[in-house]
């Protein structure tokens, strides 16, 4: 019998680029970590590392050669982190974990890009056996290494156990700007700041609100790409002077992660031909399926997230790369207009504020389907929270999301981000710029599905009266499915025999 | 014991409006009726309307009080279709016939809004006990009375049988012109013409044809309805006025049902207030499900239904009145702008365009999800034949339709009907106002989302390098996500260290 001093804090199953990195950061927190993968080299190669990086004397990495040899190791009630492909690995390893002879105390919490419906039916599967928690990660092999954001979600009493640990490895934020505390040098994690990690709510919930965040990053990156094809095509800007420009929209109100990372994308050099990197990429768009999965569940709930879904049609009508270049051959757009340098001026600033409206309305759609889907499921979401724990450590980091912690803090029931004032006004101050870059890309024949369907949804919303009394005219002709009046109590239904003029329309069920 | 001469040709199951209107079809097809409803009074109304309309004296419909007795009066082996609510209740029916004893070689064909893979579940799980087959039924209760579209599908000796029954009952077809050609006469069924009903494939597939077909009619719903409104809000025009355009456009290349129908809503007056009754319909768009489960699907599939996915999301946002009506307050679009008569009958003239334009790429993105989905089922769908049995009795049926015919027999290995001559050639030619209208809209602030996703749609299509290149190089700078070269061989993926300038790209995993 080993001594408890000898026994591990966390067993981790799976060491993958996010798992390794994970353990890793674990670790620089002082915790010991049992560690188990079905590839022994990737064991190997963690223990490697750890000698590599740590400052004391004993390893902060356990390895081990099976499930009974990991639960072994561990402290009683056991904590294990789980980071294996979603889907069918999650429960092989569960049930692995109850052959091992799991406890009924002991917690597994689930770390991978899991759909969130799979995560209820666990807690359920798994009940008696052991506890099965859900914590969604997002923030890249970077995220995970030095501090991700985690989105936890499960039993209130394992959060409890749970807690100080993700509190620990998440990223950090200065409350008072909103902005991350960085350190990207191993083992010295960030000890100050709030932690990008708070409890979402029942299982599964943690996964939902992840999805959601990836559905805003497709949309997102789907925004910058559009702006960034404008400048390209429209505006023939090369790849440098389109960094540039990234660079300083990184310096105002587009300040982002995602909009840093573009201007270095667009600003490497290809070493092979001294060309930029970019203009070599092929423009195939891969996915993995959480915006597929979000503009489903958005179609699903009925909630209008059309920039995010019109993200994912994005990538697969980019996908169809060789169809496309046989169509350009046969299907032309208009004939080509040459710009004077103050109008390619005014343009760039169009779809600055193009970009930024746009997003507002993305982050808005990912929002409101986050609300509809927590009033569906009673999960109690807590908006302020979640635009909290989403300001570092994520794909989406931004100091926009500092202004939607206020808007929440300010308005716990805010019906849609666009009626928080400082959005609305926001948007009244740039729309004029952000329909003429949509204008201008639609005559030019450059594609800007998302930006215009951002625009669409800001329309949409704002409009009292939609044409959907035609369409519910349409429907009662063809199918008899009525229609309600705006003279008339609510609820009533009203059927007309649309043929044949004359004939009084009758009220039918209430 | 019976005599053989007593004994039903059709038993029929659910005697709703649609199961109603398809009994009497039958009917006038001298095809003799058993039916069977759970609520008597449907049995006494269905035997009161035949004898009402019947020329002989014998009964061509016949109740029945139980599944057992529909079974004793039905010709072996028995033909019985169902008109039942989707879901549940089909399998309720079923339940009951193999209870009352029905035999392994009687067929039941589901003529409901079911969901395709309901469809591929129960002819599994009903093999051995009777022949589960699938027809799906478009065009509404006057098309199910005098001649539906009709999408069959399932096992191919069932359809022997079934044939003669469907061609009879389904709507026709002047060959030459494409036209419907329309009796609306009880007793006086159309017998000559080229009847729209075609055997589609294994069983699933008419169902998924038909859902595809909803999806792409909320598009063309939608399409109408942003016409409409940008007539009604930037244009001014009043609903008779507007009545008169679609008048006008269904004289031409717009020539369909749906435009027919639209005039005649607009057109009609409310009796009670005088005033047009289009102008009293709450703007709260309902839904059934179709065109969710087609832009579901078309997420699935990873085929581009953006403007069919942005009609669902048109109703989701239609349905959110109250929070419009408050947002309307709070969220202000651009100053109103005033027309000459000049201009507005430009913009008119504009608007069509961009309607007809916008239709041939929704059409477009339902062929090419019907050929993705037909690829990853194995289904070989005759597309043709699909543009065929559409020209008339459902509800898109158009004289449009006439021409996507001609285009899938002149090329069965179309990749996408944007890529026909005949139908490159029309956008070629109206695209100019296309892009007008979109941009008019974009800069008034009136919604057209469906019609801009179109543009859209057409622009990604025709676009032979999309910025998907620089969205690849931001997923392998947070994801490690990989990337392909346009100057390497296909499938080499390459990984590249972004963060740290110098560092050379390197080529990993084929």
């Amino acid at each position: 019998m080993q001594q408890d001093n000898q026994l591990c804090d966390i067993g981790f199953i799976g060491l993958g680029v996010m798992g390794k990195n994970l353990t890793l950061n674990l670790a620089d927190n002082d915790y010991r970590i049992a560690c188990f993968d079905l590839d022994q080299t990737k064991i190997d190669a963690i223990i490697a590392q750890d000698e590599k990086e740590r400052t004391g004397d004993s390893p902060r990495v356990v390895g081990c050669h099976s499930y009974t040899e990991l639960l072994a190791k561990l402290k009683k009630p056991c904590l294990i982190v789980l980071s294996v492909p979603a889907g069918e690995p999650v429960d092989h390893v569960c049930h692995h974990l109850i052959d091992a002879g799991i406890g009924a105390d002991d917690i597994v919490v689930d770390t991978g890009n899991s759909l969130w419906t799979d995560s209820v039916e666990r807690e359920k599967q798994y009940k008696g056996k052991f506890i099965f928690f859900s914590t969604a990660v997002s923030g890249g092999e970077v995220g995970a290494r030095f501090g991700p954001s985690l989105m936890p979600s499960g039993d209130p009493y394992a959060w409890t156990r749970i807690k100080p640990v993700w509190e620990a490895v998440a990223a950090k934020v200065d409350p008072a700007s909103g902005k991350p505390i960085e350190s990207n040098v191993p083992g010295k994690p960030v000890k100050e700041g709030e932690p990008c990690a708070a409890y979402i709510g029942p299982v599964g919930a943690g996964h939902y609100v992840k999805m959601v965040h990836n559905g805003i990053e497709y949309a997102d990156m789907q925004l910058i790409c559009e702006a960034y094809q404008i400048m390209r095509d429209g505006l023939g800007m090369a790849a440098s002077e389109i960094a540039a420009t990234f660079r300083e929209w990184n310096a105002g109100l587009l300040n982002s992660y995602l909009i840093e990372i573009s201007a270095e994308v667009l600003d490497k050099v290809d070493e092979e031909t001294g060309q930029p990197l970019v203009d070599l990429i092929l423009d195939k768009a891969g996915q993995k399926g959480t915006g597929l999965w979000t503009a489903v569940s958005a179609l699903q709930v009925g909630s209008p997230a059309q920039t995010i879904t019109q993200a994912v049609f994005a990538r697969s009508i980019s996908s169809l790369k060789s169809e496309r270049t046989k169509a350009a051959d046969v299907l032309h757009g208009p004939a080509k207009v040459t710009l004077s340098d103050e109008q390619k001026q005014r343009a760039v600033q169009n779809l600055h504020d193009a970009l930024y409206c746009s997003k507002i309305c993305a982050y808005a759609q990912g929002f409101q389907l986050m609300a509809m889907a927590s009033k569906e499921q009673g999960w109690k979401l807590d908006f302020a929270q979640i635009a909290k724990i989403w300001r570092a450590g994520c794909i989406i980091r931004a100091v926009f999301l500092q202004s939607i912690t206020q808007a929440y803090e300010q308005n716990d029931n805010l019906a849609n981000l666009l009626l928080d004032p400082f959005f609305a006004s926001q948007i009244q101050s740039f729309q004029g710029n952000w329909r003429h870059a949509v204008a201008d890309a639609t005559l030019m024949g450059i594609p800007c599905a998302a930006m215009s369907s951002a625009l669409n949804y800001y329309d949409s919303y704002r409009c009292a009266v939609l044409p959907a009394n035609l369409l519910q005219g349409q429907r009662d002709y063809f199918g008899a499915h009525t229609f309600e009046r705006l003279d008339k109590p609510q609820g009533k239904k009203f059927h007309v025999e649309w043929s044949q003029p004359g004939q009084p329309q009758v009220a039918i069920k209430r």
